[in-house]
Formats: C-alpha cells, structure tokens, sequence
C-alpha cells in the first residue's frame, strides 16, 4: 500500500475524524490491513476564516506549504487535507512538493447528483469560491444560508470541543433550513462532519469522499 | 510549541485513542491550543507479537527505526510510541535520530503507588521484559495473569476492531482476577487503554501517562 500525507490540525478532532472513518472504510483482520497515513496534526496553521473572510491575520499558504514538504520528506506518496475551507490555498500545496494532491472538492463534486445542493459550510468556502468551479461543470448549484452568523458560530464551537447535544440541535435546524432549498445537501465542512448524525436528510459528507479518495490511492486503484 | 513525531499504527486505533486523549487533555478555546503532532500512522510494522512470542516473522526493529528518521526529516522535535510491546526495539529506535525518546514505561513507572501491580497488558510485555527494570527501581512488582490465552485473545479481538460489549465483559473479568492478586492495577497495552471503561478497580493507564509526557514536552515544560 501506498502511504498518504494529511495536510491536518485545521482542527484536529476532523483529522482525527478522518483517521476514524478510514479504520472504518477498511474491512480489517488484523493492524496490516489498514491504509499508511503520515498525518501533519498542526494546529497552528493560520485561521483560515481570519484571512479568508475577515482579511487579516499570517498567510496560512507558506505553512501549508512547508507541511507539503514535511511530508514529502517524511515519505508521503499523495497529498491530502481533510478541511474545505483551506482548499482555497491548493496552488501553494501543489507548488510545495512533487506529490499527487487528493483534491476533496474533485472527489466530494463527482458523487453529487445533480440540482440544488444546500451547502453545509463556511461561509469562507462561499467567499472564497472553492467549490464554484468543480460544481459549475458539475451541473450543480450551490445553495448557502442567508445568514453567515449561525454557521460560523456553530463552526467555532465545534472548533472549541463543543460536539455535544446542542451543537446537534443546531445542525439539525440549520439542514432543515437548508433542505428547504434544495435537492440534496453537502456538507463542505469538516468541523460539521462531526455533527453529521443530526442530519435527517439525504446529504453527501465530502470527509467520506475524501475517506474514498485516500483508500483508493493507497491501495492503489488510482493512477500515481 | 514544539511538535512531537508519533511511531504509531500498532495498532492504528490505539494511535488514534492517544491523539484523541491529548485533544482532551488540553483546554482549549481554538485549534491553536492544540499539541502539534506528526503522526506515522504505519499498519504495516511486523507484528510485535509474531516476533517476540513465537520468534518469527520479520524484524519489527528496521521498520521502527526508519519511521524515526521519517518523523525527524518531517520535524519532529521528540518522539514517543503508543505500543508498549514496542518498547522492546526502543534501543534501535534511539539509534536511528538524534530526536529524544518519551519512555511510556518511564513516564509510567513514575506515577505508580508502590506495591504488587496486576499487568493488563500483552504476554510480549512480560516475555521481553520490557517493563521490569523500571518497576524494580521503582520498588513494584508485576503481577501477571496465570493463563495468556485470554489475554491475547483479547488484544487480537480489539485490533480487528473489537472493542464493543463483548470485549468489554472480557476486560472486567480481567480486570476483576487480577485486582484479586494485586494492590492495583497497570494498562501497559494500548489495544487495552480502549476497554478501559470496563475497569471497576483504581488503574494506571500507561497511554495516559504518555499523554502527559507528550503535552510536556509540547508546551516546554520538560528540556530538549
């Protein structure tokens, strides 16, 4: 099998996430079944949200960048970020190393039908227009809340440890909200895909897509 | 903060139980709190066991110790190995970076009550010895089950993942004979740290004490 680099940390329970659902993704015997991973738990990547939304704050591009190296040189054969939010910084990883990059927003767009898709996200990922591109020539369209508040604060308490009931409640009411308007609901947020139990509709989680897109490189149905 | 290189993988879920521990162990209000990790999530380390019990398969010793230098060319300041059987190929672990080593059996032995300690843990432990030194200048002694079977049988269980309902009967009854020859009781297997739930008895859990010594040495309280 093929080792798989984590560009992680942003936050570190979603990169613990990840490794879970990795575990779970691969009918296992014994430890040797599992996929390789190298995973970079940094959480000290400059906020995202604090750059992206509010303009202010380090570049978190170079850090990304020197742990695209880090785990090149570690041994890393692929490269991959369990965080949409930063997939707006992909030009400086590719840039960084040698390595494939395991895109989520390429693997998340392929699995969705088409439509309207409520998008469970950060308002960063709506600024920032990170999905807009792979969706577009998708033929689907992305539908965000009217009001950013709700999200980033929910974003934040995850990001604080807050995963318990109310968290849930309000990932409940704001897919409820969300699915109003759409087709089908995606969550772009992997702070939220630990709160995707309380989704009642049908949705497509893009970790469990980037989960998909890791296992197959690593045990080597994708191309190097 | 400095980043501390994790030799994990042995197995893949007790690795994730540590990161998961050292997220708990630490007050935080954003992603920045958090302890820097890189982690060598490798399945594929030779099994342990296979080697030290029934003296074959391959040398687990090489692979350890190429993951070392793995974690230095990535940047890791420490290392530390959430696999106590492991801690049999420390000396080759050593050898191969310039990097200290946080000793689980060290950071262990430390935070014990002295007297007879009833070992949860892998007959590899007491077959190799790894934690005898340290026990006897520390003035306990270990107290073993007097059948392996059960033990093992246990480990392997967990490492095929599972540590549901079943393997949590069986660690209470574990736990139960064993705390009837001791005055308390060690977790020195990390595949156990994840039943530890069903331990009625004061316990020590040697990946909690690692956990301890890995925050330390992140936030500096410990010298280079």
């Amino acid at each position: 099998m093929r080792t798989v680099g984590i560009l992680g940390g942003m936050g570190p329970e979603a990169t613990i996430l990840l490794m879970q659902r990795l575990l779970r993704a691969v009918p296992a015997r014994n430890d040797a079944d599992h996929i390789p991973l190298i995973v970079h738990q940094n959480p000290a990547v400059p906020s995202r949200i604090a750059r992206l939304i509010e303009g202010q704050g380090e570049d978190p591009g170079p850090v990304l960048a020197a742990m695209a190296r880090d785990l090149q040189a570690a041994g890393a054969k692929a490269l991959a970020m369990p965080c949409n939010t930063a997939h707006g910084f992909v030009p400086q990883i590719i840039a960084a190393s040698s390595l494939p990059f395991l895109d989520m927003r390429t693997a998340t767009v392929a699995t969705l039908p088409p439509g309207r898709v409520g998008m469970l996200a950060s308002p960063a990922v709506r600024l920032t227009g990170v999905f807009d591109e792979a969706m577009k020539s998708a033929g689907t369209e992305p539908v965000w809340p009217q009001d950013d508040a709700p999200v980033l604060a929910l974003i934040q308490r995850v990001k604080a440890g807050g995963s318990g009931p109310d968290a849930m409640t309000q990932m409940a009411q704001l897919a409820d909200q969300m699915a109003r308007q759409s087709d089908h609901l995606l969550v772009a947020c992997t702070e939220l895909s630990l709160l995707t139990g309380a989704i009642a509709q049908p949705f497509t989680d893009s970790l469990d897509c980037l989960v998909t897109a890791i296992a197959a490189f690593a045990q080597g149905h994708t191309p190097d």
